[in-house]
């Protein structure tokens, strides 16, 4: 069994809802499916959610949300008008938001149930269409799906209990259309996950159903191994494992909303990315484990990312300062400052954290109560910072990986600020100058990809 | 001014005590020196402290220290009857060693007083030998150089207030011979400095007159670049700054004890070494700060050392969990764990630390309370690591340092189990399994000094 997810471009008129009807009737394995709502057919078009979100906030300032609601029953007129399907669906929404808006209970629970109209919406056309193309399908929603949330609107989270519920959908003989995006709290409200939350739900429903795969459908043939927009027409990935995912999401690749894979990552139930507009390409699987080729590419991908700084503290005899790391730890977290790496020599120690997570007067603050509390030799700060991942689990077993990288930065003519390499060896990450970026990233894939 | 500091192969008999006369008449700089008590004549000799730790030992456990004392007082009448010299001194030695154990008060000051007889005896019989040659030389008793001290008996601490009274010496037209390894308390009482303490006093004595120069004489002509044990005959280094020899001592160089130059460094006085048996060879010396040439070697020196080990823990989504590092690092510390470094990629974090810190008892005790409380995905220890560092200031504006380091390793065919380079780039650290040390070392150097 398949749980398949389309995102919002793959579901955003009634020319991709046909791409999903034939993606779904191509493999019979496909059998629960979950939608977002209808995302932009073009660059400048907005998108089913935000339009919700606007109709809300309307509504909260006690404006007129006529104009929105308008715009949203548009959109799914035109596609279920495309496809040649009734209106009984839609003729529903107005009255809908009239009795969310009336119905007593917290103005948070109420702007859920608003959001939510987009994918609810969509998951019940889509059923409709695959009923009126003779595919035995059913619209399912979340609540009798057995997602179960805890009460927290705008940012839900799934309940244990919910998994054992959803295993429960193998029964169903139909192909389901869940909704994603929402469940209900065990007292019936309907709340939402974060933004983003269909590939939530999908990923939950994945793992509750024990799928053998969790197909998410978006607009891409597959992951490239490095940026495109720094190198032309990279190479793909064909299989990746969660921790090389993790790694590469980390810096610059937004392959996944990493939170969202957490149920499949946790049931370990492979995840592949594919393209609705090109489903035969062969997409990106992740997985938990692969099996390592010494021959092949220890290396998977290459990850960049800006916008990062280094707190440097020396102290003579540092290290046998018992505490001394711990203390500056302690620091940061009163601060309310999460850092990244701690590179250390003898007596010197770097902290890397991203810049955005302290501004002048915050630094001010830092460096004070490092300098009155540890008393150190020297402190200063480098912004300014580029981290450069090198990833694969292969790389675990290869002589030489780190000379071929560093190889790399030499021919870029790239000074290295930092090093950290791990004992789990997933990743060889290198600190460099911003600007220098684009050379180095170029002169890595050279030297891994393009041998 | 320079101070000049003997230490116990320099002293050990009249044929070494010849050559240092020989060397304080060289340049008249040399005003100041410090004695250690005499050391090994040959491997299987006993150093004249151990004699004196052995007697005080016997008079704990109120037994006969004849035989001990009678050995002490031995060394030093061969050592005047070689250099001609009366026996004034030696014949106070037994009255002395009974008064001490016949006075009230506390029996480790007792010890302390007992223990510094070798450098007191020693510095008289230089100063006698030095008056001997026609050299105006004097003893000095710490006590009359300023060397005041904390309470603390076997580890006493230099006060402040006496750098003031020790640049005092200045004023001396004589040269001085004072012993090292102890100083008195405010109230009078001696107290030694831990073992290798003459370094110590050496390292007060220059900081507090301000020398010039800090003559750090011993056996060997200079600090070698790589271990002679793992590459036969290296090279010299020349120049070391402070930064560099504490990185290089950390990890299997002996050049000093790190601790015992910490007034020279805060004051910053050049440290020499040199050889009492080849004063002529140029040495090594330790600074502050050292012009770096560009077109140098960037690195001085590889030092390795075995018996760490790591734990390695990974948790999904780890980076968002504030507080991590610093409660594992926390952990360590109620356990009484000091750790060397914690390489980290994304989703994992690896703690390096000495393996002799941790029994299999501890090992346990220290993975549950991980387990119980950081709730990790995986946790593994791994025994046996080595520490391979690399050091040099220069590296920190060279291009393909880390390069050249890599391709050490892989032309050894070691595999890099970990990486760990500061901002500071005054070293750069690997980790590999201990059995390939001697491999990589020899790679290392190759690539570096022998191209």
């Amino acid at each position: 069994m398949k749980v398949a997810k389309f995102g919002g471009s793959s579901v955003a008129d009634a020319v991709q809802l046909k791409k999903v009807a034939t993606i779904i009737q191509a493999d019979e394995q496909r059998r629960v499916i979950i939608v977002s709502a209808p995302g932009k057919r073009h660059a400048d078009d907005v998108k089913v959610t935000d339009l919700l979100i606007e109709l809300g906030e309307s509504y909260q300032r006690k404006q007129k949300y006529h104009a929105e609601l308008a715009e949203v029953i548009a959109r799914f007129h035109s596609i279920v008008d495309d496809l040649g399907l009734s209106n009984q669906v839609i003729t529903k929404i107005e009255s809908h938001v009239t009795e969310i808006f009336q119905s007593d209970g917290d103005l948070n629970f109420k702007l859920d149930a608003i959001k939510a109209i987009g994918e609810d919406t969509l998951a019940q056309i889509l059923s409709e269409y695959l009923q009126s193309l003779g595919i035995n399908a059913r619209y399912l929603n979340p609540k009798d799906a057995g997602l179960i949330l805890s009460e927290q609107p705008g940012g839900a989270q799934i309940l244990e209990e919910s998994f054992a519920e959803i295993y429960r959908l193998r029964e169903y003989e139909e192909i389901l259309i869940i909704p994603g995006f929402f469940g209900y709290t065990s007292a019936g409200k309907l709340v939402t996950f974060s933004r983003g939350g269909s590939d939530i739900t999908g990923s939950i429903v994945a793992a509750g159903v024990k799928a053998e795969l969790y197909e998410n459908f978006t607009d891409v043939d597959s992951v490239y191994c490095v940026n495109p927009s720094i190198v032309k027409n990279p190479k793909e990935i064909t299989a990746l494992t969660y921790k090389e995912m993790r790694e590469l999401s980390y810096a610059g690749f937004s392959v996944f909303h990493a939170e969202a894979l957490i149920p499949a990552v946790r049931a370990e139930i492979p995840v592949c990315i594919k393209n609705t507009n090109n489903p035969d390409a062969l997409g990106t699987i992740i997985v938990s484990k692969k099996e390592v080729d010494i021959q092949a590419n220890p290396v998977v991908g290459i990850a960049s990312d800006n916008g990062f700084m280094s707190i440097y503290i020396s102290k003579y005899l540092m290290n046998r300062e018992v505490g001394f790391g711990r203390k500056l730890l302690q620091i940061l977290e009163d601060e309310g400052i999460s850092y990244e790496h701690t590179p250390s020599g003898i007596d010197d120690l770097s902290v890397i954290m991203r810049e955005e997570q302290m501004d002048e007067q915050k630094e001010e603050i830092v460096l004070e109560r490092i300098k009155a509390e540890l008393k150190p030799d020297q402190v200063h700060v480098e912004r300014g910072l580029a981290l450069v991942m090198i990833v694969g689990e292969g790389m675990q077993s290869q002589v030489g990986t780190a000379y071929t990288a560093a190889k790399a930065f030499k021919d870029a003519n790239v000074n290295i600020e930092m090093i950290n390499q791990g004992s789990s060896e997933v990743s060889l990450m290198f600190g460099i100058k911003e600007k220098a970026v684009n050379d180095a990233v170029k002169s890595l894939y050279q030297v891994f990809f393009n041998k």
